[in-house]
């Protein structure tokens, strides 16, 4: 592990890292937040999972979350969203596939799924990795992220229940079987039989009995990809019949931005903090 | 003026906007935070300068002041630091002069008298324009900045008591006249004659006798330019000769980076609101 930059932020250190990776089979960067408290012991850690396009830089300078953390003592993880110059044909072509748009899965398609591999990245690599340099503390994790992130926090916290023990999300992909951005990626990713991409989607998964604590998720109703691509009432709909709780809120005037989430990403590590406090 | 973008952050509106300007002959862009509060009525105006190759936009989505702004009904506005795309030879050679290095003089050197009047544009047009466009109140208005931008708030703040109410700055550029960047702006801009460059020269106005109420100064003690460029321990020192209050706080382990500035910009603007509450 490389250690690309270390900064002084809110009486805490903000690092960008990177390291090669035996998933994807490329350098990968990532940023952690070592919150004051990580001084005197281990803490929570709450990992973020970014959009389509994003780096692990998006939420490290634009969401202000370490001001949050470090009052609640708690470590700021964020992942790049997928391989960089993995050299397949075609990875930098659209903005919503390949290149910056791993979307949280495991490639089974060729000729992605030599690199493609980001749900092993974001829940085993990267946490291996993570707790053996940082003092983060493995039995209390949480895990949100915006937008394509969000699809990612909410999948993967609802897969594995033991290791995340609170969930949230920011303007997430709520049904990605059921638009165009996800249509494509689990199609690209994982190939025509749609039976494989049910774990990668909240809505089927909630359907599908894997139930847990209350999850909350942020929308802001000026969002331009709030009706065709998010579909926030499917989750809302199967939650309801499911039993899930969600606290599902909806702000007035926002968009899609990191000035919505900056807004709410205080909320959100409160959230976490206090669940995770408990655990 | 053009609305580039207006998006809702903190119950507040986060805007980028432009103009043609007519002191620097160039469209100029500017970001405006106007806090809930200014629904209601006319708020106080922080002014905030930024440094050497940044534009409008990365206070404003790498501050977190929004927040701040919010809560103490203040509206942030933010110029770039320069004309662009003025057309002068050389303009874009140097990343501390010409293009993202106006430094806050009006040039009197040609080929840079024509345009670079950033002292006329921050302190009379954009002001003009600000306050017939947005809710700005015109009699409670306060200043900072970061570097170039902590030199421009010092120097613009001590010429203007009767405008602008308070004063702060991150990281200042102290002396311009006693380090290379401002020796190289001043002398670019201005000529050779170092008399014309002691009004824009923080330590030599104060030692001229231009005092006022305290000044709030932050600066990283892990900053790469604080000892060749920045020479805080001479105003400091100017403060102390000739009885200018300053609250200089030298924060350990900070760099000269926005993460400095995200960490300590809640502070600077609750100065800001309480002096400006007063008046």
């Amino acid at each position: 592990m490389d250690t690309l930059s270390e900064q002084r932020c809110f009486g805490g250190v903000q690092g960008i890292y990177s390291h090669v990776s035996r998933e994807t089979g490329t350098p990968m960067r990532f940023s952690v937040f070592a919150p004051p408290a990580a001084g005197e012991g281990t803490v929570p850690v709450l990992w973020y999972l970014s959009g389509l396009t994003c780096t692990e830089e998006n939420f490290t300078v634009k969401a202000g979350a370490q001001r949050y953390a470090a009052e609640h003592g708690i470590m700021l993880v964020a992942p790049d969203t997928s391989p960089r110059g993995a050299g397949i044909d075609g990875e930098d072509d659209d903005y919503d596939f390949g290149t910056g748009a791993g979307f949280y899965v495991d490639a089974t398609e060729p000729p992605w799924d030599g690199n493609y591999r980001m749900y092993s990245y974001v829940t085993r690599e990267l946490p291996e990795l993570v707790f053996s340099r940082f003092p983060g503390d493995r039995d209390r994790q949480g895990i949100t992220g915006h937008s394509m992130g969000g699809h990612g926090a909410l999948t993967i916290g609802l897969r594995n229940p033991g290791t995340y023990g609170s969930i949230s999300a920011f303007s997430p992909i709520c049904a990605p079987m059921q638009c165009p951005w996800g249509r494509k990626a689990l199609g690209g990713y994982l190939g025509e039989d749609r039976d494989a991409w049910k774990v990668h989607d909240a809505t089927e998964l909630i359907r599908a009995g894997a139930l847990g604590r209350e999850i909350l998720v942020d929308q802001g109703d000026a969002d331009d990809f709030l009706g065709e691509q998010l579909k926030p009432e499917l989750l809302i709909a199967v939650c309801g019949e499911m039993g899930q709780p969600v606290n599902f809120r909806m702000q007035p005037g926002y968009d899609h931005s990191y000035h919505f989430v900056a807004t709410f990403i205080g909320d959100h590590v409160r959230f976490h903090a206090e669940r995770l406090k408990d655990d």
